[in-house]
């Protein structure tokens, strides 16, 4: 059942990671929203994996295919399928894994659960999975942004490792984090990240890391009171991508250290009467309802779980061995690429929100 | 839309904080699962104010009343409606805070986007909505158990402001924590907290923290691998509550400061061949799926909004004033209350798993 | 999970017939719709049997408490929950019959399906549960003429046994169904059914029928083309009815006597220049949206299963026995009642596709 | 949000009449059913066109791609997409209705909700839709075999226009329906509905009926009490289903005719104490679940909209106009071609109840 999400932007992706096709299925996108392949195809470029020495070299260089509910460029109404083809199944290269369970990969759970699983290379855990989210993203932005032509999602890279950046939410730009091949907008804390990576990688080692997302010119009214908070869906959104540890909101976890009068955003009213908070601890969201301030929330990486080094598991046939994978092409640091992954769900839940905030009241 | 909660264990919640009643409706609970108003009650307690000086003095001596869905002590495979009657409405104590938009709460952003507010106290906002999650929760432990005996889950305060509890998770039980006041099972810890709340108290200020929570004896295979991971459901769970502020499934933040080989946990096997890891940096869950080892996350809480100190901030006539509330009972530090909170929604999204989980496979 | 209805108009209900209470929780009715508990009661009124000699004697006479999602007479966005309690009951009546199972009853399946039942009455397969669609449906009401002030549903009794009434669907009124006993607005039909239930009720046997239901200044755009036919959500309505046995859309079963030439409805455009079609074969619906027309569909009941004649039947021992039921009230004809449950359903499925439609293009 | 069925066994269908592909994603398909191409394919022969004088002419020689979710012949558990091309995309066929409402169609309808519409030929309210749920069904098919072998469904014509077949649904056998070139088992009333059709073909215009389905073998405690009653999601499902009119379980409206005591089912005990019923008025369904008795339902569907006779209508510039379509390829009576969808649709509802039948009781 777990395979969609939303319930007004309703998105299901398939697809394994060394299937045929990926994809996804979008119903309940409104019609005449604008959608091209380019919008989609330009979401992708900024998803593929193979774009320096600092993510891994494997070839995801995808095409997409809008196989229906588009025509003449905009939406019709009716739901819209995407197919991304797999253009370089490359199963050989996993040979060596698929008789194990690699340490902290999903390996051994899918196995237990389904009794069955996808040929080498993690199936639906891949973060190949991830490139059905990111068609079906740049759907979500269109619709959005055709009816908020202002608000923007900026993601970037905050910390690896021990190496935290610098960055003022309020003014990081898109560019800013483009101009950088590890998505980290801080040039001081960028040369130190490179050098933790390119460390790490020459180990066989992987590193972890934290992104953060703003989201600035929100309107107010996004997110219900109860279980559907606006917050909690971001940390829904953000724990279901692979390798997520944590999720905050606002001031999140340093505002645990902070007294009610330290925290507590004040509001005051600007020369033209809007209302504004003097602080934004409660990271644009209140009671589960978005106030109108910058959206901010920060999402933790593990270090990534194929390392090349040897490690002890156990083999489908119930038995110790020690491992080290000898191929396969993973990123030493997920994090420059959990960027878009992190933007993209961002989007849909934004989507499904705008939806649904149609409908408050008459 | 964001009243239910769950799938195939669908919770809904009802009632204002101030109204005639509270309560929930379960679709979903299986037949033949015993039921008694006392086990209700048992839950409903632990979540009560009043208990001591460290929480609020209002009285919430809440009682349940099955309308629904169970008789002879036995569920019946339909609705199960419960209903909390609020016995001790005091619109009153709120009179002062009706017309302004307290800082930090759902007030503004509740009047934004309904266009009408219920009556003082916060309606669905208020953490008085949790009491319906709390007797659902209920039901969903009974349900539980009958088909996992053995698993448990146990929450504590793991840190209020600073002060940080030495908790072993794999040990602690649900006595040493009741036994605390502030439910923190660290003695020493627990010592200097009491400090911190008394003295916030005195200043009329508020504290945050952390609750932890483990669950133990847990079957493998609950969750799955997309967006309905286990974690990403708990995610949302414990951000749908009051006040929290963050999310950390196993190792958390702490672990995106470690390596890929010091992150990894290798899996062996018993004397019985059973297969378990070395460590638990992932918290039980790989791939979205449940391992067999226990679940361990943390839920990051604000300090209470409620302050009893001068704010500025905005009339719903939007205008500025200074505001210091004068009445009303509230927590200068929402952790200990939290603990039977993060709890309740624990065993919802278990009831809720366990169901899927019996479809797996042929 | 087959408890509630509705995605973005969702309710749910609950209750036994014999137990403490019945009811229902609203999620997703907008803020600000007028709702009063007089409003409710004049919906539950209509319900009610025991208002002639036509009907059962048992006394429904319900009141309701909204427990939550109101408040000076208006909605708060807010889950809405009503309370029905049961003030009569009575399982000392059906004692005879809480060993058996009733032919074409729901004992048996519920049996097999629970392994559970509900004390005497058939639980959830009463018709008594139908009062919490009944609230709801009131509540539905208010919202969807709120939006469309001009829309009016209006169910009529169209056939009781073989004695077929002839009525003008274009011109019925609700204060001529309301005039009729058995809600029937033909005169000269209204006798002879009449007639034809006393003559049933007097060898204790039991008449079936058809309601006919008009659905008046409707606007266009509800339902969408595939699975969520706007009819096809009709059908799924009146079917979860108690004793329904069937459905038809406009020209219904005559239609498929006609030929494709016969039945097409061919448009044309009135002095203002509005689209109307010249005949309303399709029931104002085509390609499961409205077309603006009349919505038109019928409903067939099934003569009451409750029938005090001697039957063949099995005990829970599973043995079989010679049944006649001694106590017990009941309907000789439900279909006078079941004008008011077929109205219940429309409203609820309008208020469904009247919120969807809100979000159908920018 | 209306192109998903199922909660559990979740499809949801996409694709244009026109555009490049259609086809559908099942999301909840358990691990380990047998699944290949020509399991499907099998299914898709059944329902496509061009099989006969008796049908339209237009080829639909489709075939499928399985996308995803299926490895080595058997399912993941994963999504499982499956992709059907259009190969014979004709638009230019169609020139000559781009631009008028054809009357009794979809054209007016969705053009008015979504202000757009696929070009030509009906997009999503085009029969050619309904290729995805056939190949959706070939997989619930599957599905439910492996968990009941012997359940069968067969569906049959059973009126065409006024010609009426006599068939024993407790003996037709699928090969007898298959023998007949309009899926009629009845041979005499198969000759006389061929004349029909022939001579309606010949005048350029349609005829509809009536099909019948016979569920056999079919486990108990299928269905739920209240709105997912199965024939509830029988009806929703038959509905949804293009051309269709009319729903009728066991007796239907036949059943409205008679007496209480001439319609109970009464219960006996066969020889090995097995539960049956001497009548089946009910159609297998009692109080929404199944009691093991043969499912029979009644589909009517109306004659097809498209003929080739002359007819009043308005153009999209809200012009009236004579219209008689040239060209384009229809069937003149839909009803043998529907045979397949029913059964597809059919298999669908099992399929998920079968699934939600697993959790009833402990």
């Amino acid at each position: 059942m777990g395979n969609y999400f939303g319930k007004l932007f309703k998105v299901i992706t398939f697809g394994e990671s060394h299937g045929v096709a990926l994809g996804c299925v979008i119903d309940g996108c409104p019609s005449k929203v604008k959608i091209t392949p380019s919008i989609i195809q330009e979401f992708l470029n900024k998803r593929k994996p193979g774009q320096s020495q600092f993510t891994t070299s494997r070839d995801e260089n995808d095409t997409c295919e809008i196989l229906s509910g588009v025509e003449n460029g905009i939406t019709l109404g009716t739901p819209i399928a995407i197919l991304i083809k797999n253009k370089n199944q490359k199963p050989a290269d996993y040979d060596d894994i698929n008789n194990v369970f690699r340490p902290s990969h999903a390996d051994y759970t899918t196995f237990v659960k389904y009794g069955v699983t996808a040929k080498s290379g993690g199936g639906r855990s891949s973060a190949r999975e991830t490139v059905g989210r990111v068609a079906a993203a740049a759907v979500a932005k269109s619709f959005v942004k055709q009816n908020f032509a202002n608000i923007e999602i900026i993601s970037f890279v905050d910390r690896i490792y021990n190496i935290q950046a610098q960055v003022d939410t309020n003014k990081v730009t898109e560019q800013e984090v483009e101009e950088s091949l590890i998505r980290c907008p801080d040039k001081q804390a960028e040369v130190l990240m490179k050098e933790k990576i390119l460390a790490a990688k020459a180990e066989g080692d992987t590193l972890g890391g934290v992104v953060c997302c703003v989201i600035r010119n929100v309107p107010t009214g996004l997110g219900e009171p109860v279980f559907d908070k606006l917050e909690a869906n971001f940390a829904k959104a953000m724990l279901s991508l692979p390798a997520s540890k944590s999720f905050e909101i606002g001031s999140g976890l340093a505002g645990t250290y902070l007294t009610g009068s330290e925290h507590n955003d004040e509001f005051y009213l600007d020369a033209e009467k809007n209302i504004h908070t003097k602080t934004n601890h409660s990271g644009g969201i209140q009671g589960g309802i978005s106030n109108g301030m910058p959206i901010v929330f920060k999402v933790g990486f593990k270090p990534v779980s194929t390392i090349f080094k040897k490690q002890n598991t156990i083999t489908k046939q119930m038995e110790e061995i020690n491992f080290t994978p000898q191929t396969g092409r993973h990123d030493s640091c997920v994090l420059p690429r959990a960027v878009p992954l992190v933007e993209a769900m961002a989007w849909l839940v934004l989507a499904e929100h705008i939806l649904r905030r149609q409908k408050n009241h008459l």
